[in-house]
């Protein structure tokens, strides 16, 4: 059953005026103000320049983080955060503006504050964890405005890594719906930290990253955004987008993304250059209206982590932790799925097509496709399908994505026109009822594709039709696509309006027991752990980049610090055959070393993973691709061994219900050494290990498939170190001796 | 079954390079060129001023419309009309701009020229007459650009009525998809004429209408465009809406129009008013975006219905029949409706409201309506509407419209939200069954109602889910509404996508076997042929506005020559209590006496025919409510007895399959004797007429209320004069003496 809306808001009383969250199955236990012991509270309120002044400070569980809340003059809420006793976050202004032209940032005063703490463990359907602990001191601040009588809750929530803070909009009388001119909301950081961005774009989260100081972004940000996307929206002031992950001088580390994006736009973060200041520029539609809002609602969390050691941003659970649980009851028909697909071939450059025919001058449910002359290229007929259904089925694969197989590729580059696709209407060559069969036959699931080519209401027509054909057809999951601008021609991707069309997809696919794996969306908030059939994401510059402008050899040392913060990518690793030019005329060539990209099955954490090369390319390097076969991709346990943004990632995990211990190491376009304490294993045990490492003349740019096997016993006591080289990586399976 | 798409298109081969419209059961004769004995022809290429000048005429069916064809210097096409030797339209660009910034009105040549002529009747599933004569010669023009090798046809029909031609856009392989910048298209009428208009709005086309000369319209347009409607679009440029009614000092009569208005947006006409030239402008988007096109497709057929009678501007089948016939093959569920209902309580001021609770702060989907306390003033309780289903079962009405039965009324009035109404959840005293059960006893049916406060993406959400509830429980047809600015926040009412949303409603609705009575929807355009299921609209200034701002006592004199060229209104007539004030503090007072709104269900032709007062006003006056019981609303022959537009309007229909007439005649604020000249009654028989009448001291504005009803025995060389009084009407019913 789905539960609609925001979250589980039950309004307790009227005289308390404040919301509770309800967790399925948790306990939340309130301790009021007067029995928080170990709260240092420092209440006041005085008279200084004739202001009422009112302060509030309250810590995490081990003390680490202290957050200070105070309405200055003028009634402007602000607050500010402690680390260890260092400044991270200077006074910063909390709030908005709306619309017409109104103040609900200023003129406000605390009504009550009301204080609580939780600490439970909870079950993620999946995740690189199977349990994870949800512990987090909180502070509710009512405010009012006197002369509106406007109210506006502020719930702060303070964890041991870090700090969530959301605004709470309750039911009233005086405010019933209000549009968002400009939310207030600062991260006001007052120095200058090394950070890895992207520009601020309502459209795409598919730029390259870049590293440098924040007091550098606005010189290097307009070469940043000319690379050719296929939707692009700059924001107008200089901002950036979230997750951003940045790291100071004296080596703390911050990520500042959101939670829990629901009915709201995506945040971004416009940069003050010169206080080192970042505050919330909301996506707007393109009428400049920044958020439709509905009293009795609520804001997604403004989030932070921070630690002084960079594994721990990597192993932070505070994103999903401030989102809802599963509103899916009954979450058994969604696993995590290894997948190959009908996919790769379109972007090699060897011609194979998306396209049946080469008539563009095509209409859905006029043009009759039977009496067009097949285009000879196409990728997605019948009988190559069965041959991925077979390579599938031998190697262990549970699924195989098909792109192509439906009316309307043809004239897929019309952005402007609505109707573009079928979701229900198979090309001539690929036969649905056939391929059902055989693929059945298998053992293997076909994935399905909605390319929707962003015309976004002309999907929603088509989506219960087409979930209904899924599954009809033996599908279970639906890969959606997102290419270039929105129809409604007022949206931007990461709009309210749009936000609220990916969760509408989700729940319904779930009504359907369809899992869904959204590319081109707005990049995720922890959504996953309320709608668990959400199982992956692109939103970010993936692999397919590898086949015309290219990802730099850091990009997979960032994205665990940036894009999966929020939840997990597709990124489609697996690419064996790194040189294009072997299919044609495409000069593109990988950025990793081989088995860089068999590490990329530890190192980027998914439920759902491809291997994207082509059969052949497995076929010639049966030995690598073993490890592609072994990899599990549901996981009991992680373990962040070595970890710094931009570059090198070291990360073990061990497999669901099963001793196996799979590890993957990557480093930027710099060699190393990384080192691999064993201590995750059980003591005492003997384990194999099986070690794919890069050659030892290997580098991602002149000698990419130079890559070693070996095998050897370890146990826990022992430590390897293994030479990475030059945009290289390796991956290690660990299986217990018998 | 439905045929999707535009028109019937078939392309005929590429070497014509031309599209022929097959008509369903109709012959086509082409005749070519040398064929053409009757048309005066004219063409010729020479070279002037050191340009190729291209020239064409051809000429209506009976001689009396000419039409001359150019191209002028420069290569734009150009187009000048002629009626009886006098100049109609003088030389008027044809054509487009369309972005980036390219001219798609100019540098053409001819290529080819097609002619053809056709002369056959049809059946229309309901009309004001049984059969309609489509007679028509035809011109086709195809251009050519050289520089860009685009092609454009230009498609003209002349009927003994007027003139109807429209854009064609070939399938070619240089131009595939454009948007139009700005449709060219200029009727340069050359001289000034008194026109009956309102002010081009792309969101509503409810204003009064105004009355002066095309010189006065812009000293008169910005007070017009004052009224108080739910949502206004002014356009930027002076101009009007379609369909614009003119009348030269010499007495032609004109009407400006289109036809056949399909994933096109909604054209008004700029009105240049030096040289009193107008030309179109079409709806934009809110990015300025005039339409969005796929070569292959063809453009609404721009209309001008011209005679010097006025009678025949009413008469004309000019727009229907350039509409494409039915694409429903069965119409057999397709019924005109006479009915009452639960709706003009809602305006009088007597306090029933359409939501059930005081409690605004209401969430679909969330709020549990049985727990909120009702208001007492709801209207659409099972008990309230069982007394409609009584009176119509007793008055012999086919169903009852109920408005106010959803959930959702309490925040009906929160434009920027997007989900605002269930219409698949009743409220808690609106029993579906047992009303569902009692309607059917009585023989009666239900009329759903769907307001969208024009949140159509969210109505899109539900509308298959709402058809099959109606269809579960009963329905077959449904009003739907459009009342303030719409969601998706790009689009108006009259924008191309939103033209596409009401078609897409009907085309849904036409499989659910559901009619369409469409509220605030762009203004027809002859539509109801292809979807005959599309019984009425509103989308004009209809009763509601007697119970507040008002209408003029020349409303319904105009409305025939403006708003029903078009299509059937949903006037919803049948007031006799026009005095507001009986209710409570409502001053409204009607605009016409009590026998002009009986005249109404004659003069305004609709298959859809609402008694909108309330029972207890018809149970007052039964000699008069008599006539609203008797008078059909299916029809075999119409006769236009007197016609002014803003004077008078005298009609006389036959009842379909029925030996019974039904006459009806108003004025305007001026009393009048009207000349009911009875040939159309069947030669030789003897009839009864019941004549119900203004009082000798009746108006509208000091004795709405007397009347007169009298019987007398009448034939068909005789003719009746009736006294009309100021703003009033009468009306008679004829049946043959036994």
């Amino acid at each position: 059953m789905i539960l609609e809306g925001n979250s589980k808001l039950k309004y307790t009383s009227a005289s308390v005026h404040h919301f509770s969250i309800l967790e399925r199955g948790e306990q939340r236990l309130f301790l009021r103000l007067n029995r928080m012991k170990k709260y240092i509270l420092c209440f006041w309120i005085g008279i200084l320049f004739g202001v009422n002044i009112q302060a509030q400070t309250f810590s995490s569980p081990n003390g680490q983080l202290k957050l200070n809340f105070t309405i200055e003059e003028g009634g402007s809420p602000y607050y500010s955060l402690g680390y260890k006793d260092k400044s991270v976050v200077k006074n910063s202004k909390l709030g908005f503006t709306i619309k017409p032209s109104y103040s609900y940032d200023s003129e406000f005063k605390i009504e009550n504050i009301d204080y609580a703490s939780f600490n439970k463990n909870w079950t993620p359907v999946w995740g690189p964890n199977k349990e994870v602990n949800n512990h987090y001191n909180e502070m509710l601040v009512h405010l009012i405005q006197q002369k509106t009588g406007w109210k506006l809750d502020i719930r702060f929530r303070l964890f041991d890594d870090g700090l969530g803070f959301r605004y709470e909009f309750p039911i009233q009388s005086e405010l019933r719906h209000f549009t968002i001119n400009n939310e207030t909301t600062t991260f006001n950081l007052g120095k200058d930290y090394k950070a890895f961005w992207i520009p601020a774009d309502y459209d795409t989260n598919e730029f390259p990253v870049s590293t440098s100081q924040l007091s550098e972004v606005s010189k290097l940000i307009d070469d940043a955004r000319k690379e050719s996307l296929a939707a692009k929206a700059p924001s107008k002031s200089l901002a950036v987008q979230t997750p951003l992950m940045l790291k100071s001088q004296d080596g703390l580390y911050i990520n500042i993304h959101e939670a829990a994006l629901v009915n709201f736009p995506a945040m971004s973060l416009t940069l003050d250059e010169k206080n080192f200041s970042l505050s919330s520029n909301l996506t707007p539609d393109k009428n400049g209206d920044r958020g439709f809002i509905q009293t009795g609602s609520v804001s997604p969390w403004r989030t932070m982590i921070i630690s002084d050691d960079a594994r721990k941003i990597l192993s932070s659970n505070l994103v999903v932790n401030l989102n809802e649980p599963s509103k899916i009851e009954d979450t058994s028909w969604i696993k995590p799925i290894k997948y190959i697909g009908v996919w790769w071939e379109y972007f090699t450059g060897g011609g194979s097509t998306w396209a049946y025919s080469n008539n563009q001058d095509i209409r859905i449910g006029k043009t009759d496709y039977t009496t067009l002359p097949p285009n000879g290229t196409h990728g997605a007929n019948t009988k190559h399908v069965k041959e991925y259904i077979d390579f599938a089925a031998e190697n262990g694969f549970d699924a195989v994505l098909v792109e192509g197989w439906n009316e309307g590729w043809e004239d897929n580059q019309a952005y402007r026109k609505e109707h573009i696709y079928s979701f229900t209407k198979a090309y001539p060559d690929f036969d649905v009822k056939e391929l059902q069969a055989y693929a059945k036959s298998k053992n293997v699931k076909i994935i399905m594709h909605h390319e929707t080519t962003s015309s976004v209401v002309d999907y929603e027509r088509q989506l219960n039709d087409g979930f209904k054909f899924m599954k009809d057809n033996g599908y279970d999951a639906v890969k959606t696509g997102y290419v270039g601008p929105i129809i409604p021609r007022s949206e931007y991707h990461d709009g309210q309006w749009m936000v609220n069309h990916y969760q509408y997809v989700v729940e319904t696919a779930a009504r359907y027991r369809i899992m869904v794996n959204s590319h081109e969306a707005v990049r995720p908030t922890g959504l996953y752990r309320t709608f668990p059939n959400w199982i992956a994401q692109e939103s970010a510059r993936g692999t397919e980049f590898e086949s015309f402008s290219g990802n730099k050899p850091d990009h997979t040392t960032i994205l665990p610090f940036t894009r999966l913060i929020g939840g997990p990518m597709d990124y489609t690793p697996g690419i064996f055959e790194g040189d294009l030019s072997v299919y044609g005329n495409n000069k593109a060539q990988l950025s990793t070393t081989l088995t860089k990209q068999l590490a990329l099955y530890v190192t980027m954490y998914s439920p759902l993973q491809m291997a994207a090369d082509l059969i052949e390319n497995y076929k010639k390097y049966p030995d690598a691709f073993q490890f592609i076969k072994d990899v599990a991709v549901d996981w009991d346990s992680s373990y962040i061994l070595e970890a710094e943004p931009g570059d090198y990632v070291t990360i073990a995990r061990k497999a669901k219900n099963k001793n196996e211990w799979f590890v993957g190491s990557i480093t930027d376009e710099n060699p190393r050494e990384a080192v691999v304490n064993l201590s995750f294993l059980p003591r005492g045990e003997k384990f194999e290990a099986t070690i794919y490492k890069d050659g030892k003349q290997a580098s991602w740019n002149h000698n990419p498939k130079s890559y070693e096997i070996s095998k050897q016993q370890v146990k826990s006591n022992e430590t390897l170190k293994i030479k990475v080289a030059p945009g290289g990586g390796f991956a290690i399976s660990i299986k217990a001796l018998k």
